[in-house]
């Protein structure tokens, strides 16, 4: 048994179910701090942080990781106990197998591996867990890099481990992900009965003419390798069932997927202009999910583009895809971020899991990224 | 107390909510049977209908009402109970005093009158009453309407006792009604992730453009007393709730209210030209609530206007306005229609009520529209 399989079992092991840590960070903790590194604890209301450091001056490399997992469902639906690690043909099987238990093993034992060769390594080498990734994303990273930010903490370059391979292990490098922005607008009018339309202002057709507008707006036309930004509405309600009655007051949820050529407030400003010049009565509520980020060509890029290249035979593709990671939080410090970590294909669902092969190989991938950022 | 109270308070005693009949018209029919019409039941489903007529040759006026009144509600929410008629300072109490037992009763008893007076009378008058005009409205007048058509009835005249009056009574006389027109849409999309719009097809964002258009759309403008043909959308739903989905339906309910420039079928050809051209994947059900009407200047609408004069004091608004009545069933076998009954305020609403006074002047009212047009 390799010693990041042990670490991976002996994690999905704790039922760490979102926002609960179950005891992993302190497994990872004690040994981080046997091998040299600074642990600080940064709980905040249920969730636990935990920041480990090595080194001193100079650049900071952050590993970024989670220790919670979505829930399983029904324990039927799996063909093993997801929170009873088991291997059949090669294939690790277990809740958080590869969103993220295996990368931040793999993160754990290639830190000391790395601080074990080189322990007057260059600059900060860092490792940054939460308990809050896959829940509410409040009390997690949000909160840690308000604190950073407080104190003033240098952060240069992050590698998150989210599993951000398609088909094999390195095939895909994420340089970046869209923002993302919710919105919740009530438009208000005032109710009346069908037949007599002028004692009644109805509020969906007010807010036809606006949603169309905003809905067949071309926002931009992409930026860089990122698509471009897009607006969906998702849910409309109004009208209690009855055809004879114009409704007081229509629902409406959309989102916005943007690209770096905008900053939420922009976009809330755009949309409210919209809604204002077509003389809406509303109110809208806005949710910042998280603006993008965007890390292009430099040090951090062009490194893990190697590296992955080497394990994989052949350069990754460099993508903005997908939906939201915790890079978001940390991207605004000043941070150059990419996401390196194993095949998609299983997460969230039943039977998750990740070849024995590639969680071996990750640790080699973290620590030669390592030594090319951190050594001479 | 007078034979029009007596006759009123018997029928509010029977619980007839709609479309039960609960024996008011077995009740009708035995005192109309002693004045010499011939009865004849046309009962369809649970609906009772009852068609009385007298005298033989030259034109027909029908006088037509119903016996079915609405659900009361809680009984606490009246002062007194809703089938139980309760005289309190000239007014009378009970669910369908306004609407419209006490116009029935004015009905049977103008008729009794008119016949022992005018023994020999011009042409027919007769008595069309349903159980079936506050609900469904399929298995009443429209039923009773196909027979007359089919076997060749003429009607020429038709007084319906719906409360029309506004704030005493004779201050409104109904010439016309709007026609109504209700549909349920379905427009279809592709379900997706509002990460990834490419793959999927919003239905909302698709349809904004042709609701918009049908929504803004003047479709007239007014036709004689008529206000303009209005369309109003009564509910929209898409959705389930998460912000990150793109829904792959979207339901719409609306209605049409509209004057005798159009017909409903020219109305739902004209919507789906719209919904075609803007390319929309749409399923689309229609209801045809009913065909507007239209009393011009006439016989009819001279005596009802001279008629009520007298008894107001001053000559009534002639209006198209209001809701639906029966008569758009009757107007189309080629009959002119117009509306005449008590004070509207209190219809489909807890004590329910009619002043005793317009009661009891009530059958004065139908006796002299009867004078009018079937006496020389």
């Amino acid at each position: 048994m390799s010693e990041v399989l042990d670490l991976t079992r002996a994690l999905i092991e704790q039922r760490s179910v979102t926002p609960d840590d179950a005891g992993c960070q302190a497994l990872i903790r004690t040994r981080l701090e046997r091998a040299g590194f600074e642990c600080e604890q940064l709980p905040f209301g249920e969730v636990d942080n935990l920041w480990a450091v090595h080194g001193s001056d100079g650049p900071t490399l952050v590993l970024l990781g989670h220790t919670d997992v979505v829930p399983p469902g029904p324990r039927e639906a799996w063909a093993s106990d997801p929170f009873v690690p088991e291997i059949r043909d090669g294939v690790l099987y277990g809740r958080g197998a590869a969103d993220m238990k295996g990368s931040v093993a793999a993160f754990v034992v290639a830190l000391e591996r790395f601080v074990a060769a080189h322990p007057e390594h260059r600059g900060r080498v860092a490792l940054l867990l939460t308990s809050d990734e896959e829940g509410d994303a409040i009390d997690g990273v949000r909160k840690v890099a308000e604190v950073f930010r407080a104190r003033g903490e240098r952060l240069d370059w992050c590698i998150t481990g989210e599993p951000s391979s398609t088909a094999e292990l390195g095939d895909l490098l994420r340089v970046g992900r869209r923002g993302t922005l919710s919105a919740t607008l009530t438009v208000r009018g005032i109710q009346g009965h069908v037949a007599y339309p002028d004692k009644a202002r109805n509020p969906i057709h007010q807010a036809l003419p606006a949603l169309a507008e905003l809905a067949a707006r071309r926002w931009d036309e992409g930026y860089e390798s990122f698509p471009p930004t897009s607006l969906q509405i998702s849910n409309v309600h109004a009208g209690t069932g009855a055809n004879n009655v114009i409704p007081g007051e229509l629902q409406v949820l959309f989102n916005l997927r943007f690209n770096p050529n905008w900053q939420a407030a922009q976009l809330e400003a755009e949309c409210e202009t919209v809604l204002r010049r077509h003389g809406l009565e509303y109110a809208v509520h806005w949710h910042r999910g998280g603006e993008p980020f965007y890390t292009p060509e430099g040090p951090l890029r062009a490194a893990a583009r190697d590296v992955l290249a080497r394990f994989a035979g052949r350069p990754p593709e460099e993508s903005t895809g997908g939906g939201t990671s915790d890079a978001r939080f940390i991207a605004p410090l000043g941070a150059q971020c990419v996401e390196i970590g194993p095949v998609n294909a299983s997460i969230h669902k039943v039977d998750e899991h990740v070849s024995v092969a590639d969680l071996e190989a990750l640790p080699d991938v973290y620590l030669a990224m390592m030594e090319r950022l951190l050594t001479d």
